[in-house]
This record gives structure tokens, C-alpha cells and sequence, in this order.
């Protein structure tokens, strides 16, 4: 061993100890015939003296930034201590002193407030890991990890290993394919779930399944998506949603408690797929702050005829759009023109792309003042401050439009005003269960119907006749929202936790008749489904229980708790938004050996 | 919840009290007017009872093995008790029955014994894990990896997850590759293990890394090899090699305790690479029985000359052979010629390939009989089995031939005997630390020097020099052995269990200079070992620490530890000699769009 000692763990109690410690130089500061340096590791900081026989030496040899030490010494109580480092008491008088390795001059400093930009940073991975802004992100992944399966191993989970190299049987998502050399023309497929293997876990008896595992999406990542992601993955075997719902809500809870000492006692708020939409615009509402949607004119919601925006307004906005949406911001009515201009122009932008913002203005004073005064008296300005259920000193922000981009709009400004108040409180955490998704989405380019799931969640009980009774075809596309399909609902739940979806799972389908039935309205041949799913419907036919699960996404849950917005920076090795690895330079070309080898060649 | 209880934990605690439970059919056991059913679940079976009423509904809908029920019944003390299972002081009078799920006849029987033959369990392998046999497998791993887990976290190592998409290098072992979509014509390569990148979390500063990660290798598939296989990975940095053979043998330790319940207190043997071979044949020696070779004549080792087999004997065989090597088997001399023929047959094998085996019987009369008493005078017997430490009733087992091959079939032949005498305790394990292997290998195709272990293995201090002072290329191909790199010994180490390498590892080279030199030993250029290194040769350039470690193959470590020689009956879902999964037939062939998108075609 190197060290007796790290450089996190010395205080007044260790005064007097012969020690050896080795680490990473921080700074030299030199102080005439005396030297300082602190020394760095895992552990912490530890400051050094080096008197007069030793700076001679080191004068000939000159110490520099994140060289490698090894020093022997005494441990002494400083004159001067520094209360901000647990080892701030003391300091080491290094009577021996070993460079274990020199090191260049990094490309960027080893600071919380480092100089390097991201391109460089990612470059130089293995020196930004050794910054503590990025340590403490690893270490909390590492807690959350080991609160998990902690969790799961008390409640008698079991983690059991399913394969990485398995068939590609693309649905959705592109999988990544390996070229198998054994069985030329032949690929696996890395997973991009272990779904199918959890199921068949269940239908082996194996009840309570758990694993924390990387899984693959080949897609053109938008920001903070990674090729290669890790859930936390589970399963279990003769439940029902509620006790799923309860499982994992108090492991997220334990989670809290164990990785940043939250003791979250409250019961999670839960709210069914039709009220997020209804009431945040979303399927993940951010309910740290309760702004919701109103209704003013709606193609599928009643709304009271005396509050209805009906065309008599002559207010043309109003009168063409599909879909008129309000939210209620409390205390913004004196607002300035240039701060409503300043709102008009953010819904403008590409990223929203509305055409405008109305907003009603309802003063201390009781007035009401509105951006489409002209077409709106005072009264019918009322009836809309009413049914908003606006108080004095409220400003209501209104977009209008076809209803699916209008409610997307109206959301995301309803979270740009949320962070704008601060009403996003970083160090608050607020768990959501969404529940009763729809089975089914629309696919409007095959006009077809998509698991919005996957294949394998089941149809609520009361919804599974309709299924059953009724062919999957669209006859008419426009109207597909009549078909007996589009209100269907599943058997399937989100975990949301400020706004994002940390988590999803599904009660599943276990009856092989019901499988089928669902591969078919998926527009799957018998002869496709068999192909790429025979397994499971054969696994079905030898006493498949009743099961359902979840998986959370791992990057993002730790980024969350970390108080960050970036996967990326609770990865130790991530890839930048091309998939590449900028620090060992790949993807990379392969010989020519290897393309033979493997009976593939490139199409470029 | 579909059950209150599970079927593993009801007692005569439990009397009169109504319960739920659910599981599958196990048996059914019809009495007249009632009938029993065996309920299976994960944790254990119990008796469940149905009387007359029931009956006639079970008439009409019969129960079938691996119907999946839900019951509910009361607890009742059982007239008929059955001590073989926890539950077998009770039974539940079933008062309601439903069956959740129905089951087509198992292809084979789920029981210990089962009828079904390999290919079919494999193809049905998840009704395979249905076998309590299998389970109990599935089981060990996942306490094996919770208490590596739980030693490593103890010890303050951090688990810290690496990329599976990287760059292929290959060195030894063919990689997987993946085609990246975003990067024509270019390949990630799914890792082999995560050596690197554990060496530059050492040069980031986390100075105790674990995972338990999958590694993958395209080989051809030996008997027992899996195209995935899983390790326990582990780094330390300011460590020398005593510091990890102490920590390691306490992590197998504290596994044997708490996954097998055994108190491993004795140190942990060790001997060197050159000790290994010498006295056992080869360098993963079981040492469960300590039968050793004895080199009568040898090309390497000096002999005493008196004892020496020399050409004057007259036997050709031993006359004209490179290497004599003989074991004395104790207690063995009254074999019969049937025995000493069958041994004869055993070496004479293509496995083996030796073309005889002689012998020489120190019998308990103390008169000595050997198979080539033609050429050896009693005296002359004498020498030999003095020099093989023989005794009275001992059997002397002698190979002659090619060194290499000779001394690898007299370890075959040592494991064969101590098989054949039940000196290789099932239920006894013996670990030893084999040290001191050689760095290089000499590799007869490319006429170079390879690395035995890896090329981040250090060589010994002491042989430094030797590699710096000398050129890797190898003049004469005959005198291999006679180039100063032959005997430069690493820094690397194997645990070995029973005869099987269960851990291998090194203490790594820290500095920039002696990589490269490494590098070039191994016949890359620069330029090759910058491409395929560069990040590596880099990290060394900014303070790169002292630092060693190992990997556990885990699936491996699992078998033995559950008694089996085949590490496929510990992975939940293996696959078969060819790298198939024959449960969901992969690999198998994509579509033509998804080659397009990779840019790749076939090349049949």
C-alpha cells in the first residue's frame, strides 16, 4: 500500500502520527524558504509542508499541478486553519518525499470552476472525472444504485441476468444489430429493453425480478439522449397495478431518503392520462406548482355555453381557432408592455411556434384590461376571468390554435412561467403517478395503430371487449379519433418527478389469445408475430401468472436528484450528441480482416 | 396481490386462519370424492385440498400440471404430515378456486429428475427455470453477486458503470462490433472486458472501482464458452500486488461465507508460475490433493545426475524422449494389468495423445515391478523411486515424449487420478494464488511476442531493465526460449479453485515510456498503438497513479461454488455451442432497410 492514510481522513485526534499519503498535487504555493501544497484524492484534501532541506530539492525538481505524490511526514496542528476542509485542523511536515509520476500541464484546471469548455472536457473525460463537480455526480449514481437494490433485495427482488446479444425484432425504436461471424447473414440485436425476458422470468416463477442494466436505442439523439442508457429494471409476478404502484413508489421514497436525506411521507399524488392532458397540457405536469389549464373553447370538451368563445365575438383569433387555452398566472398583472412583448416573442419562437399570445390583465383595482379589448366588453371579459377563476392581480395568458400544438404551447409556457416566478424550486422533489394511458396511438403515416406502450401491456379490463370485438382498421384517417380503438385505455403507469418521466410500466398481457389478438391490431401477420415473438406466445401457453412491472430510467432519475438537467453529467464515459466517444475516438472503421470475417461488407 | 401468502411459508402457526394463495399445479391427487394439489411457487409448495363440492366443478374442468390457481381456503393441521418441506405440517381446505391461467402439457417433466433431454430444455428453457434445480442455480448467483457487492461497498469500492459501445482493438480475442447508422462505415466494438477504462477511473482519482458487468468475445466455442459471460471487475490505485491478493482472498472468503456457509480461516496457498508448472503440470493446478510431478530427465531442469535417465538405459522410450515427467499415485501398486490397461487406453486418447504410458508398482512386499523391466535392473528402479519419493503400496505413473505436450498430459493424467480416487472433493474448496507468470508469449504464426495476460501488465521491477535494454524481434524462432524476454515475469496473478482459474489480474503499467516500450515489444507501430491506445497513452501523461487489479469470472465462480462443471446452468438464458439462444432462434436475419441504414451489405 502506497498510503497509511487518505487525504480526507487526518484531524486534530491524528497530531503527532508518523504518516504516508499519496495522491494528485492541487496547488504549490510558496512562501519563501517553505512550501505549501495540497494534495488531492478521492477523499479529500490534505495540505503539506515542505520546509527548507526538502525546497531545495524541489527547486532543482519543480513540483507541478496533478503530479503524483508520495510523502511521509508528521502530522501537525496548523497555526492556521482552514474551517471549509474537514482536514482544515492539520497539516502534514513531509519529511520524505516520492513523485510517483509527473504529469503535463492539464488542458483545463481541476476546479469546480474549471476553464474547459465541453468539447475539451469530453476530450480529456478521465481528467473532468477528477473534478469534484463531476465526482459527486458518480458518487450519488453509485447511492442511488445501491439504495435501489437494497430496496429491492429487502422486498425479495432477485437480480437475474438476461442476455445482451438477443434477436432484432424492431418495433418503434431502431435496434443496434451485431453481425454474427458463427452464423454468417445472421445478426443479434443489443436489447432495448430486457422486456421480453423480465415476462418470461415471471412466467418461470421467478416473482420479484430486478436489474440495473444497460440498454441500447439506435436513434438520432436529440439533446441528453445516449445511445446506450441504464434502467432500473423490474418485475413481479400475481399483482395488480396498485401493488406495483405502492412497491415502487415506496422505493423511490427509500431512494430520497437513503441518496440526498428527504423523507418523503406525503402519498404520491396520482392522476389518470386524460387530467394531466385536461389540466397540465402533458403526460409529465410538473405539480410543484399548480397553475392548470382552462378550457376556453374546445373541440372535444364541453365547456358552459355562457362561457363558450363562440364566433359571435367577432375576435377572429378566437372564432377560427380549434382550440382556445388559458393558464392563470397569480400575480402578474402589472405586468409591463414589455414584459407581455416579451412573453408574445417566446411563444414566437420556432421551438413554440405560435402566432401570437392574448392575455387578460385582471388589476388590484378590480379593472380588467385584456390585449383584444376591442372585441371583448367588460362583462365577457368577467365571464372569461371567471371561469379561469382569476383573482385580483392575476394575469391570464391565452393561446389559441389547432388543438394539439395549441396544448403543447400552452404547456410549455406554462413551465417557462413556473421557472420564471420560481416556482420550480430545484432542492423540492414532487412524485406524480400518471395512470390509465391510452393503449393505442395513432400513426398517422402508416394510419395504423402503435403500442404507446409497448405490445405487451395489457387493455384495462372493462376495455379489452372492445378490443376483442372490433378490427383494427381505419377506414377514415381524419376521423380516426371515432375509431372504437382510440379510447382504449391501458393498464399502464408513468412515475413523474418534476416534470420528467423518471419511470413507466404496464400490467402485462399474459393470455396467449389476448396477445394475438394485440399483435393483430398492431397490423402483425400471424406468420410476423410468430417469427418475432413465437417465444413468448409459447411461453404463454404453459401457465403464464398474472404480472407487471416498470423500469426507471437510471441517468435520469440521478441527474434529477443530482439538481441537474444532464443525463451527460452523471455518466461516467457518455457519448456526445453524434454517438461518438470523443475521448477514445469511436465509432471507428474495422479491417477489412474483420469485415470477412464477419461476411459483410460496407455500402456507402 | 392475488395472494396473502406465498407457498413457502405457512405453518401449524398459521391454523384456522383463511388465506389466498397462487401458484401453479405441481400435482394433482384425486381420492375418491376429494382431491389434493401440490401449489408450486418460487418459494415452496403446499398442500392444497378440495372436497366434494369443488370436486364436481374439477370434474368438469380438470386441472392440469402447470395450471396457474388462485385459492382461498383455510389453514388446517394435516393428519399425514410430511417433514421433507417447510409446509408440510399444513394444508389449505380450499373454499374458492379460480385458474388464472390454464397449461398445454410441459414438453418435459418440471421436476429434479426431468425426462427432457438438453436441446429441449434449452428451446423451453424458461419451463427449464422452473426446475427447482435450476433454481436453486439462479439463486446462488444472485447471493454471490449480493455479497460481492456488499464486500466491495464495505471496503469502499464504487461501482462505476462503462461504456458498452467502444472502439474495437483487437488484441487476442475477436470483438463483437456493432455498425453505427450516424457514422457510416464505422463500428463500435463491444468490450471484451472494461480493462481500459477501469485504468483511467485510476487515473480520474477513484482509486476502488468495481462492476459486475457482462464482457463479450467472438471465439469459437470450446465446450462451456458463452459469446457473453459476466465479471466481477476491480481496480485499486497506490496498491502493490500484496495489497490485492489481500483483499481479493478476503472477498472469496466472505462469498464462501455467506453464499455456502463456509469458514475459510487458512491463508490462502500461493505459489509461483514456475512452481506451478514444475510440480503440477500447468498454472491453474488443484491442489485439493498434493500428488506432484516428478521430472526424471528434463530439457530445462537440471537433474541429479545419478538419477538421470540416460541414454545408456537402452529404452528408447525414455532415451529418445525430450521429457520423462512421472506422478506416484499412493496406495495404487496392486493395481491389476485390467487397471494399468485401461490407464494405458486413458493416455493413448486424441484428448491426451501420448503413445504409452509406463510404470512401475513399489509393492507392499517392497519388491518394485515396472513395465519397461527389460531396460531397468531393480538398483536401477531403486534410483527412481527414491527420486519420486515413492512408498510401499504406491503407484509410479511415467510420460515420456515432447515437453509441452508431455507435461500437459501428466497433469491431465494427475486430475484423472485423483478423479478416479475421490481425492477431488466436491464439497471441499482449496484456492491458491498462482504469481510470477511470464509477460510475454512467444507466438509461433507471427514469429513475435505476445502478451500472456494483457499489454497493461507490468513486468516485474526487477526485469524492466531487460525489456527497456532489448529488441523485441526474434532472430533465431528455434531459440525462442534463449531471447531475454522468455523470462521476464509480471507483475500478474490467477486465483485458482479447485483447479480452475476463477480470477486473474496484474498490477498495471503507470508510465507513459514503459507503455509504449510495451507497445512495441508487441509489434505495433506508433502509429498503431496512438489509434488504438492514444486516449490511454494520453491519460498516462497527465499523473497517472500506481495501480493493479482483477477480474472474477463470475458464471464460473458460480458453478463451482454450486458444484457444477457447467457455467450454462448458472445463466439464466445461455446459449447453445454455436452462440445461439434456440429459445427466441437468435441470431437471425434483418431486413434489408435496417442493412441499408447501416450501410453495410451482405457478403456471403
Amino acid at each position: 500500500m502506497y498510503r497509511t492514510h487518505t487525504c480526507g481522513e487526518l484531524s486534530i485526534a491524528d497530531i503527532n502520527k508518523e504518516v504516508t499519503l499519496a495522491g494528485w498535487v492541487q496547488t504549490v504555493r510558496k512562501f519563501g524558504s517553505i512550501t505549501f501544497v495540497d494534495l488531492r484524492d478521492r477523499y479529500g484534501i490534505t495540505q503539506l509542508l515542505f520546509s527548507e532541506t526538502l525546497n531545495v530539492e524541489m527547486d532543482a525538481n519543480p513540483l507541478g499541478r496533478e503530479f503524483v505524490l508520495q510523502v511521509k511526514g508528521g502530522v501537525n496542528e496548523r497555526s492556521n486553519k482552514n474551517k471549509n476542509i474537514p482536514t482544515g485542523d492539520i497539516e502534514i511536515i513531509v519529511s520524505e518525499l516520492r513523485v510517483l509520476n509527473k504529469s503535463a500541464v492539464p488542458p483545463f484546471t481541476i476546479q469546480d470552476d474549471t476553464d474547459g469548455g465541453d468539447d475539451i472536457r469530453m476530450k480529456y473525460r478521465f481528467l473532468d472525472l477528477r473534478r469534484n463537480a463531476v465526482k459527486k455526480n458518480i458518487e450519488l449514481r453509485y447511492a442511488v444504485n445501491r439504495a435501489a437494490r437494497n430496496y429491492l433485495h429487502k422486498n425479495n427482488f432477485i437480480d437475474i441476468e438476461t442476455p445482451f446479444l438477443i434477436k432484432s425484432t424492431p418495433e418503434g425504436a431502431r435496434d443496434f444489430v451485431v453481425p454474427s461471424r458463427m452464423n454468417p447473414g445472421e445478426f443479434y440485436a443489443l436489447p432495448q429493453s430486457p422486456q421480453t425476458f423480465k415476462q418470461l422470468l415471471m412466467v418461470s416463477g421467478y416473482d420479484r425480478y430486478y436489474q440495473i442494466v444497460k440498454c441500447f436505442r439506435d436513434e438520432d439523439l436529440r439533446a441528453d439522449r445516449q445511445p446506450e442508457f441504464t434502467q432500473i429494471d423490474c418485475e413481479m409476478a400475481f399483482v395488480e397495478q396498485e401493488d406495483i404502484l405502492q412497491m415502487f413508489e415506496s422505493m423511490i421514497k427509500d431512494i430520497f431518503k437513503e441518496v440526498v436525506g428527504i423523507e418523503y411521507n406525503e402519498p404520491v399524488e396520482r392522476m389518470t392520462w386524460e387530467e394531466a392532458m385536461w389540466n397540465y397540457g402533458n403526460d409529465k405536469p410538473d405539480i410543484r406548482f399548480d397553475i392548470k389549464l382552462t378550457n376556453l373553447k374546445s373541440p372535444f370538451r364541453e365547456i358552459p355555453e355562457k362561457q363558450q368563445l363562440a364566433a359571435a365575438t367577432g375576435f377572429n383569433v378566437f372564432d377560427n381557432a380549434e382550440t382556445v387555452i388559458a393558464i392563470n398566472v397569480p400575480g402578474c398583472s402589472d405586468y409591463s408592455r414589455k414584459q407581455t412583448d416579451e412573453l408574445i416573442e417566446w411563444v414566437k419562437r420556432p421551438q413554440i411556434g405560435m402566432g401570437g399570445l392574448a392575455f387578460i390583465k385582471y388589476n388590484h383595482d378590480e379593472t380588467i384590461k385584456s390585449s383584444f379589448d376591442k372585441f371583448f366588453n367588460e362583462v365577457e371579459l368577467g365571464f372569461l376571468t371567471d371561469h379561469c377563476k382569476a383573482k385580483r392581480g392575476d394575469l391570464i395568458l391565452i393561446l389559441a390554435g389547432k388543438e394539439e400544438r395549441t396544448r403543447k404551447a400552452i404547456s410549455d409556457l406554462r413551465l417557462y412561467m413556473g421557472e420564471r416566478l420560481g416556482l420550480r424550486k430545484p432542492e423540492e422533489f414532487k412524485l406524480l403517478w400518471v395512470t390509465d394511458f391510452p393503449l393505442f396511438e395513432y400513426d398517422e403515416e402508416g394510419n395504423r395503430w402503435v403500442a404507446r406502450h409497448h405490445p405487451f401491456t395489457s387493455p384495462k379490463p372493462e376495455h379489452i371487449e372492445v378490443m376483442i370485438n372490433n378490427a383494427a382498421e381505419i377506414k377514415n384517417a381524419d376521423k380516426y379519433l371515432e375509431h372504437p380503438y382510440a379510447n382504449i385505455k391501458a393498464n399502464a403507469y408513468d412515475m413523474v418527478l418534476n416534470g420528467n418521466e423518471i419511470g413507466g410500466g404496464s400490467i402485462r398481457i399474459f393470455q396467449k389469445d389476448l396477445q394475438q389478438k394485440m399483435f393483430t391490431a398492431l397490423g402483425m401477420s400471424q406468420e410476423e408475430a410468430q417469427y418475432k415473438f413465437g417465444f413468448l406466445i409459447g411461453a404463454f401457453e404453459y401457465g403464464a401468472p398474472p404480472h407487471g412491472g416498470i423500469a426507471f430510467g437510471f441517468d435520469r432519475l440521478c441527474a434529477i436528484l443530482g439538481g441537474s438537467e444532464s443525463i451527460r453529467d452523471f455518466i461516467a464515459f457518455p457519448k456526445n450528441n453524434s454517438g461518438r466517444d470523443i475521448m477514445i475516438d469511436a465509432p471507428s472503421t474495422i479491417d477489412d480482416k474483420q469485415l470477412d470475417e464477419l461476411n459483410i461488407k460496407l455500402n456507402l
